[in-house]
């Protein structure tokens, strides 16, 4: 959430692709390509489920090519650039019908997973946000990039990516100067290469020495966690320029990512976008806890917007200006991080990358119960365990292949130092591996802050099982000295103190009697010198019955465009007969249209039967489409392989004469007949998953027709 | 949609109150309202509709107090002010719960309605848009309204609220001073009562002179069409003053109601958050086209974030800075705008309000057929009737009430000079009748604007049913003459022209013939001069086998936000015994929870059966919610009543032993008994519509149990 620690994706910037091309004139679309260079990564492994008729189908027969993928998104309006008309702009991107029907049916999936399953509270907070609360939760101060210019031409570049980008591409002419193979390259290598291409930095053959190599390779290794000065004396060490001109490059400065505006006409009201939604919940604590009859463990849920200025959005999808995010705010006893459904999860095994494999410079994955993770103090506690579960089955029901994913732990200086736990879903793509989720136990730090700087109280209270007896620590004011001190300043300074923790009034308590005074940093963000006959702090044996606590937030975050763009890298494949018959296998229960109806012709008598089985397919809920153009029937059911419509309706002379229809099913092509209303039923129940395609062809008999299919 | 032509209540600027309060402490949360004057409005008509058992519920035994409904709306977080801890910010407002429920669940009917069964293709573009885009829409121009400063304090009021609400403030006085008795008042000058008092326009009782009156009362039914000089003359001629000090006002100036920002880090790429969703549809129509086989009429829908930076909001949820918009830019044939579908709704009957009754002073309905109605041309077409029906029937099903609803025609001088025909739903509350779907006839002016602008073709071609001969007008350029006096701007030029259509080549011909040349403005915003010997217009007889057009769009435009605070009007009520017993009247299909299950008390031989129920009941897909608090049964049923929960199932020791329990009816309170299977399905008949109260009434019998329920 926080700049430089758990905003989404700081990890996986070093993916440089610029995937949209900002100035591609509309008449001759282009596929999101920038280069035209195809990336040529073979997956990790092939898929290990097949939701269809695995006998048949072979989903590798043709290595993935990023540009093809692109060419049927672009093609079928899945995504285009925004203001494609007018040049575009460098990461913004409109979703077209079938991109968009996907978004709403993964967030529909999501809503249900987490929202409805775990009776979250779900809520709807504005993009638009003050900046006092930017400021306290330190997005105004730390949300930020370093970028250095051209001394010349003025252009701007980020400065992490740049190092990155140039000292890759001179690892990759040594490569080429030392002679390496390209047959034995590793998905790993052959990544990086594409990358360097993208970012167009030319890579030339010169060897370097091995101390060099090492020097590259260990700076690659941190680059996500320079400032801003050793950024730029990487730049001098290397004597790196600006890449196309050859010029030098300023000195990295902070670039804040949100976009600002003022509010009203007055021009005094400074607001931003939010960069994330979760301040939306935090703000709004108080009243959630009210809803839930003031008990924790809740969590409170929010699907959408948030803006972030990137200074040079690359990677399509993955790294863009305005992007969908769903976030959770868990908030528990920080005494009390069991999960009442742990058990249910506990037996599920995960592939982890935890944080002291990563500090030992490797990647190996550890296949692991959660059970065993959260015994072993690998995962911090039962609720974060719980999430890391939930947030994997929701990926596997969407489509996610599950041999490409993987949860990474944020090493030590990469997290905030008031988290006490973190783990990236990070799902791998032709752009290496992605954040998609983040999953960070935050601890109290949102809520103290905003408790803090407005003076409210944000506590849970809870009856404790028998009174105990404490030293109550208390401020006491003389309020006949303070008001003429401090007039009417003076209620804001017993409101602040009044908000403190035990904690912090030791520390007035131990400033007092060092200094005789103390400094009270209040709610209007003026501090006010506090002398010892004004404030004292005292002690006394009270009896408690309730405990008051500031509760732990746990947050799991997505962001729903890099799922979309996995999900659409995953499910992508061309027939082993026809590198060209692209297909998109999306599960049916977020493929953008479930069913396409094909009559055999336009003839009339085709008609009702269209209307009876839409309107059939309608009660039920699924969505259909009709294709009645010209084209034969093959060539209609492709085109909808590329659109991933799952399932296929043809309607004929047989279906006028006998009420039965044929379906055919995507992946497999294979076709089966029934009744109409048969047929529906089946299809019904393959929507919602509660039906295999196995045992749908158990219901429904091999179709062996005579036509053109 | 464009500035003071038919974006979203420009024309129902008149209601005033200041809703919210925007220095309200976290501490003592109060009603919305902001000075505590209830505002006391009969509703014109009781409910003619009664969804549930009418004979024993009196939904209009007390009358309606906005104040109330505002305290259950914050009490229940169904809405609250953002950022409430900081003290919020005017204009901007947060769903909790049950408000993001009802909200979500508003959008899903709206998808269905209008989306599905109508097969539109739904998009999502950007919020952050380039500032050239809203040039060429002319928002970046004209999109703006009028402000005028107190020349002391600097205090900033919006021109034309100002002077309508002092003029208002003085005819109150005026009445007042007349002696007219309070009880004659009509709903509308309540209304206007309640208005000036929320304006803190202080209303002192002084005669005017009738033709005083007569002069205001012509002012205020034309505030909506005045110009900012006009507004300065009339806040000059009727001695207008800052109300709260007395002091001058500064001449009312143009204020853009666009939030703009910087894309990007260089500083100079302008970016605005959309006012409305449409401009994104219009830019991406070539796409749109080319998915929809290139064939007209289709419709693409969008739901999503709008922003205004409003001078001063007020009104609550009615005029806010953030908000959700569903629009439908449905394209048409300018030849052909009659629609497929409109023999199903011709019968339907609507209360009009035409242009011509508001010309001659006067806002008497019409009750008329959408038949009749484009049968005598007072509708426009038949797409555009056919959509005022659909927008008609969809208020219905979400639970406005009928006999609030009126469509309101935009008169001549309120439509922009393209505009063929405009009618917006107009729903009446406590406000007055505010405008909350616009449905506006753009004909072609937005895809002609983008088409010119960036030199794109944005047209439909047809097949003629015969070939035509026409006289073809086309521009010649000469080549070898253009490019030394030109360079490389000669392309832009002749891409420019080649976009023209026969209107425009005529003009250029007509000003070759009287003066020698001609100015171009070209796709790069420039201006050229070329003179005949540079570019020539030819006409020749050809053969067309195809007509190309421009197609109109017809534009239902949704504010959510305005639907869904009128529906909370419509649906609030009281109980007869009870003042204090709020009820919510959601039908079930948008009820945020469907049902709340009630334990008898903790005990835990009731857990397996609570399980069991919700789990039948998520199978259907009905969101439930368990309280199983220490209140008793009636009170846990009227804090559900609150949040508008449909149903309730208690479960007792009877359920225990037989597998019975009770259903009981939100607005009746009157209660059923059955197998829990049988409760379930009847259950799941009432959310979908499928049976009424009376229906189930049938298959349950009625519970007279010992408990107190």
């Amino acid at each position: 959430m926080l700049a430089g620690s758990v905003r989404l994706c700081r990890r996986s910037s070093s993916a440089v692709c610029h995937i949209l091309p900002t100035r591609t004139p509309y008449r001759k679309p282009s596929p999101l390509s920038c280069s035209g260079h195809a990336s040529v990564v073979r997956p990790l492994q092939t898929r290990s489920r097949t939701t269809m008729a695995p006998s048949q189908v072979n989903k590798t027969a043709h290595p993935f090519e990023r540009a093809d993928l692109e060419g049927v998104l672009t093609r079928r309006f899945f995504i285009c650039p925004s203001f494609e008309i007018y040049n575009g702009v460098a990461g913004l991107f409109d979703l077209g019908p079938p991109g968009s029907a996907l978004q709403a049916n993964i967030i529909d999936a999501w809503r249900k997973h987490f929202i409805i399953e775990e009776e979250m509270l779900e809520i709807e907070t504005t993009a638009l946000t003050l900046s006092e609360v930017l400021k306290t939760s330190g997005h105004v101060d730390k949300f930020t990039d370093w970028k250095c210019d051209d001394v010349k031409t003025g252009q701007i570049f980020r400065a992490d990516h740049l190092v990155e980008a140039v000292l890759e591409s001179r690892l990759a002419g040594d490569r080429a100067a030392r002679g390496e193979a390209e047959k034995v390259k590793t998905a790993e290598e052959l990544e990086a290469e594409v990358k360097s291409k993208k970012k167009k930095v030319k890579s030339t053959a010169v060897k370097l020495d091995d101390s060099v190599v090492a020097d590259y390779e260990s700076v690659l290794a941190q680059i996500d966690n320079y400032t801003g000065e050793q950024l730029g004396e990487l730049i001098t060490k290397y004597n790196i320029k600006s890449p196309e001109t050859g010029n030098d490059l300023t000195k990295p400065v902070e670039f804040n990512l949100m976009f600002d505006t003022l509010i009203g006409p007055t021009g005094y009201m400074k607001g931003y976008l939010r960069p994330e939604t979760a301040q939306g919940h935090f703000v709004n604590f108080n009243r959630l806890l009210e809803f839930n009859n003031a008990k924790v463990p809740f969590a409170s849920a929010q699907i959408g917007k948030s803006f972030r200025n990137e200074i040079a959005p690359r990677q399509g999808l993955l790294r863009v200006r305005e992007f969908t995010m769903a976030e959770i705010e868990h908030f528990v006893d920080p005494h009390d991080k069991s999960h009442a459904r742990f058990s249910e999860v506990k037996d599920q095994k995960l592939s982890l990358l935890p944080k002291d494999v990563q500090s030992a410079g490797k990647s190996d994955l550890t296949e692991m119960t959660i059970g065993d993770a959260v015994g072993k103090g690998i995962v911090n506690n039962e609720t974060l365990g719980y999430f890391l579960v939930r947030v994997y089955l929701f990926m596997i029901k969407i489509g996610i292949d599950p041999a490409r994913m993987r949860f990474r732990q944020h090493m030590a200086n990469e997290m905030a130092h008031y988290a006490a736990d973190c783990w990236d879903l990070e799902i791998h793509s032709s752009y290496g591996w992605i954040e998609c989720v983040g999953c960070a136990d935050r601890s109290a730090y949102d809520l103290t802050k905003h408790a803090a700087r407005t003076s409210t109280k944000m506590v849970v209270r809870v009856p404790l099982p028998e009174p105990v007896e404490v030293d109550e620590i208390r401020a006491s004011f003389d309020r006949k000295k303070m008001g003429p001190v401090f007039k009417k300043d003076a209620k804001i300074i017993e409101d602040t103190v009044a908000a403190y923790d035990d904690a912090r009034l030791e520390c007035v308590e131990q400033e007092l009697a060092k200094d005789g005074k103390t400094k009270i940093e209040a709610a209007d963000g003026k501090t006010y010198e506090l002398t010892s006959d004004l404030i004292s702090i005292t002690r006394q044996k009270t009896k408690q019955f309730t405990r008051d606590f500031v509760p732990n937030v746990i947050e799991p975050s997505f962001g729903i465009g890099r799922i979309l763009y996995s999900l659409l890298e995953h499910s992508y494949w061309a027939r082993a007969e026809d590198s060209q018959r692209a297909v998109m296998s999306f599960p049916p229960l977020i493929a953008p249209v479930k069913v396409l109806i094909v009559p055999l012709s336009n003839n009339d008598a085709f008609k009702p039967l269209i209307r009876q089985v839409q309107s059939k397919l309608r009660a039920h809920g699924i969505a259909s489409r009709i294709d009645d153009s010209g084209a034969s029937i093959g060539k209609r059911y492709a085109r909808n392989d590329e659109l991933g419509t799952p399932f296929g309706c043809t309607i004929d002379f047989a279906s006028v004469k006998n009420n039965t229809m044929t379906l055919r099913e995507r992946d497999s092509t294979s076709q089966r007949i029934g009744s109409i209303d048969e047929v529906v039923a089946v299809v019904n129940d393959l929507c919602d998953a509660r039906a295999t395609w196995a045992q749908a062809c158990e219901r429904l008999p091999e179709f062996s027709g005579d036509q053109d299919v």
